[in-house]
C-alpha cells in the first residue's frame, strides 16, 4: 500500500486548524469593509508570461510552472498583483477611482521550507490605485495597522517600518550613480543588515569600484535617519542641483503629509521610519513599507509599498498604486506565541434526544423545522438507550436537549433542558418555533 | 506587447462577481452549520499518485499534473474525497465518530469546456463517515435540499433523484453476471439516456453476447421503477437464492428507512426515485443521488452516494462513508435564470465631507475612530470642494454624512446628515462615539 502525504510545504486543515484559519480571515475581511474595500479574486492558475513580465525570468525558478495539456505554459501564482493589474488594466475606464480592493486567496512559492514560509500559503491583498498622493498610503497602512489590532495585538506587539525608494534613488543620483547603478546598490542594501562588513564592501564594489568604503559609509549614514528632519538635513550635507533639490522639497513634503495622516489616525506609536527597507522587487517606486513583531522573533508580518508603473506594464493606462499583502503562516504563529488565537468551541442549539422508532421520525420532522428556522441540530443517527443519548447531548455543548419520549408526544408536548443549569419545561409540538424563538 | 488572458476555463471575479460567489459560500456554510457540520480543507496540490489510487490511471488524462522541482509527480486535484479519505485515515481512531465534515474549495479537471463545466470550478464537499446505515444518507439528503432553499429555490425547481448501486448490482447478479460483467453493464447504463438504442445494444453485446438484447429489456424494466413495491414486484418476477432473497429485503427495508426518515423531515415533494442514476465512478457502494433542476436545463446540480471502500484503500480502518458534491457553476446559473441571485449593495455607514487640510485631519482621527469602533468608513483621498464632495457622498450608498467644516469644528462638533431624509443635526466630537451609538 502506498504511504499518502501532504506534499512538502502543503498544509491540511482539519476542523480545529480550519476555525484558526476562518478567525483569521473574518478578521481580515471585517476591517477591509470597515475601510469601504471590496473583495476580489483572480485565478490561480494563469499563464507563465503573466508573471515573468512582472518579476523576470529569474522567478520561474520558483514556481509552481509546468506545461499543460493544451501545450501552454503555465503556472500556479507565486502573488496575486500581476492578476490584479490586469483586471484592473482590462476595464480601467469603467472601474470608479480609487479602486479599493481586497483578496484572499492561496498563493504558492517553490521555495526552500523555512520557519514561518511554506510553499502553499494565504494572503490577504489590499490595493488602493487611481491616487498618487499619499493619502493612499494612509488609508493602506492604517489598515494594515487595524487589522493587526483586530487580533488582539497591541503597541507592544507590532510595528510598521516605513521606507522611501524614491528617496534612495534621489540619494544615490546625488552621490553620482546612475540607475543602473542604483539598482544593484538597492539589492545590497536589501541584505545589509543580514550580510558580514566585508561581503557588503565586495558587492558594492561591482558598482562602486574604489569608491566601494566611501558608498558603504554613505549608505550606513542614511541608514541611521529616523525622522524627516534628519532626512532633509542628510541631503544638506550633499552638493546637489536646483532641480534635485526641489524633488527632495517635494518628496519631503509628501512624507509629512504622510506622518501627518498616520499622526491624526492615533498611529504615530506604531510607525517607525527605517530607510532599511528597500523590498527586493524593483517595481516598487516610493514609499514602502513592512510589518514586524516588536520581538524580532519572526519574519515580516506584511510588506508592501507604491507600484506606480505596473498597471501600465500590464496593458492599462497609466494607474497610480499602492498596495500590501499579510500572509497567514507568520500571523498565524504570532498570535500562538502571544496567546491570541482563541479557542474555538462549535456552538450548538439543540441536541436531539429520542425513544423507540416512532419517536425518532416525529423528532426529524423537528429537526428540519428547526434547521429551517436557521438553528444547528444534531442528534445520534444510531439507536440508543436515553442514557447515552444524554451523555452525548451533554457532550455536544449543546444549549438544549429536546426530549421526544413517549409521554411527551401522548400530551403532544416535547421536554426541552437547559444543558447549562439543568432546568426543563415542557413546549407545545404544534407552536414549537414560535416556544424556542421566546427562549434562545 | 503581451497580452495576458485568462487561461480558458478560469475565472476572474471582480467585485461584483465576487459578491454573488460570497452569496453561494455563506448559504452554503450557515446551512452546514445548521446540520452540525465541521469546516475543514485539504491541499490543492497533491501527489498524482493519491488521486489515481483512488480513480485508476485512466483519470490522469484529465488533470492538470506535472512533475515539480523536486521530481515529484503531483497533480492539482480534481476532487476533495481522496484528500478527506486521506485525512480521515491518518486519524481515525482519535475522531469522533460519526464524522460530519464539510468544505468549500476549488477543483481543477483538464476537460473541454462546455455550458455548466469549468476547468477551475468551486465545490461545496458535504460527508458523512462511520455511520453504515441509511440515517447517514438521510442527513446528507436533508442537508442537499435544505441548502438549494436556501438560495430561495423551491419544490419547483428541483428534485433529488434516488437510485441504489447496491440494487443493481444484486438485479444483475440475479439475471447471472459476475462482478466483472455488472460492471461494464453499469457504464453503459450510466450513458442509457444519452446514446441511441444500436450503440447501447452493442455495447451490451460487450458483456451480454447474444443475450444483449434480452439484458437490455431487462435493464429498461428496472430503469422504469418508481416505487419500493414496484422494486420489490420486479425482483419477485426473477428466480433467485436465499441468500440474494434476504439480501434484497435487509436492502429493501434500508430503502424504507431512507424514505420515511426524509419522509418525517417533510421532503418527499423533492424525492424521486430513479435508478438511471448510477453516477459513473466505481466507487460508490450504495445508495446514490444527483439534484437536477426541473425543467432540465442544467447539468447535475449536485451529485453523491455511499463509498465505504475508500478510507480503507487510502489507508485507514473500515469506514462507512456517504458524501456529496455541489458546484458553484451550474447552481449559479440556475440561481441567476430563475431570479434568486439578489443584487448586492455595497453597504457603507458614514461618508466623511470635510474642509480645507486642517480639518480634513481632524475628520481623519475620526475615521479610524469610528472604524476601529466596527463603522464602515469613506472619504475622498483627494481635496475636493464640498459640492463634490456630498456628490460622491450619495453616490456612495452611505448611510450617512459626517460633515467636518470650521465652523463646526470651532462649536466642538461635526455634522451629521441622515443621507436618505436629508435631516441635520449635531454631534459633539468629544462623545462621537456614544452619540453615533444611538444613532445608527
Amino acid at each position: 500500500m502506498a504511504s499518502f502525504k501532504t506534499l512538502p510545504g502543503f498544509r491540511e486543515f482539519y476542523p480545529e486548524d480550519y476555525a484558526q484559519r476562518k478567525h483569521i480571515f473574518q478578521i481580515w475581511r471585517q476591517v477591509a469593509r470597515r475601510f469601504a474595500f471590496q473583495e476580489f479574486d483572480g485565478p490561480v492558475l494563469e499563464s507563465l508570461e503573466l508573471f515573468t513580465t512582472k518579476s523576470g525570468p529569474e522567478i520561474e525558478s520558483q514556481l509552481f510552472c509546468f506545461e499543460d495539456k493544451g501545450g501552454r505554459q503555465v503556472s500556479l501564482r507565486p502573488e496575486l498583483t500581476p492578476s490584479l493589474a490586469r483586471m484592473v488594466a482590462a476595464r480601467a475606464n469603467g472601474l470608479k477611482r480609487p479602486i479599493k480592493w481586497f483578496s484572499i486567496g492561496d498563493n504558492f512559492r517553490y521555495e526552500r521550507q523555512q520557519k514561518g514560509r511554506l510553499r502553499c500559503f494565504t494572503q490577504l491583498n489590499v490595493d488602493l490605485l487611481g491616487e498618487a498622493g499619499p493619502s493612499a498610503e494612509i488609508e493602506l497602512i492604517a489598515l494594515l495597522v487595524q487589522s493587526l489590532l483586530g487580533f488582539g495585538l497591541t503597541e507592544e506587539d507590532f510595528y510598521v517600518r516605513l521606507s522611501d525608494r524614491n528617496l534612495w534613488m534621489l540619494y544615490l543620483a546625488t552621490l553620482g550613480y546612475d540607475e543602473d547603478a542604483i539598482g544593484g546598490i538597492l539589492g545590497v542594501v536589501d541584505k545589509w543588515e543580514r550580510m558580514p562588513e566585508e561581503k557588503l564592501i565586495a558587492q558594492l564594489q561591482e558598482v562602486a569600484g574604489e569608491k566601494a568604503a566611501e558608498l558603504k559609509a554613505s549608505v550606513d549614514a542614511f541608514l541611521k535617519l529616523d525622522s524627516v528632519d534628519a532626512i532633509r538635513e542628510c541631503f544638506a550635507g550633499v552638493e546637489s542641483s536646483d532641480e534635485a533639490k526641489a524633488e527632495l522639497d517635494a518628496r519631503l513634503s509628501d512624507w509629512q503629509t504622510l506622518l501627518d495622516g498616520l499622526g491624526a489616525m492615533g498611529l504615530t506609536g506604531f510607525i517607525k521610519i527605517d530607510l532599511s527597507i528597500v523590498r527586493g522587487l524593483a517595481y516598487y517606486t516610493g514609499f514602502v513599507f513592512e510589518a514586524f513583531d516588536k520581538k524580532g522573533e519572526f519574519r515580516a508580518l506584511a510588506g508592501g509599498g507604491r507600484y506606480d508603473a505596473l498597471v501600465k506594464k500590464m496593458g492599462g493606462p497609466d494607474m497610480p498604486a499602492v498596495g500590501f499583502g499579510m500572509g497567514d503562516v507568520v500571523l498565524g504563529e504570532l498570535l500562538k506565541a502571544r496567546g491570541k488565537m482563541p479557542q474555538f468551541v462549535e456552538s450548538l442549539d439543540f441536541f436531539i434526544v429520542s425513544g423507540g422508532d416512532a419517536e425518532k421520525l416525529t423528532a426529524l420532522s423537528d429537526v428540519a423545522l428547526l434547521r429551517q428556522a436557521g438553528y444547528s441540530v444534531e442528534y445520534q443517527l444510531k439507536p440508543q438507550a436515553f442514557g447515552k443519548q444524554f451523555k452525548a447531548a451533554t457532550g455536544s455543548g449543546a444549549r438544549f436537549a429536546l426530549i421526544y419520549g413517549s409521554e411527551e408526544l401522548e400530551k403532544g408536548v416535547v421536554k426541552l433542558r437547559n444543558l447549562a443549569d439543568r432546568s426543563e419545561q415542557d413546549l407545545p409540538r404544534d407552536r414549537l418555533l414560535e416556544a424556542v424563538r421566546e427562549l434562545v
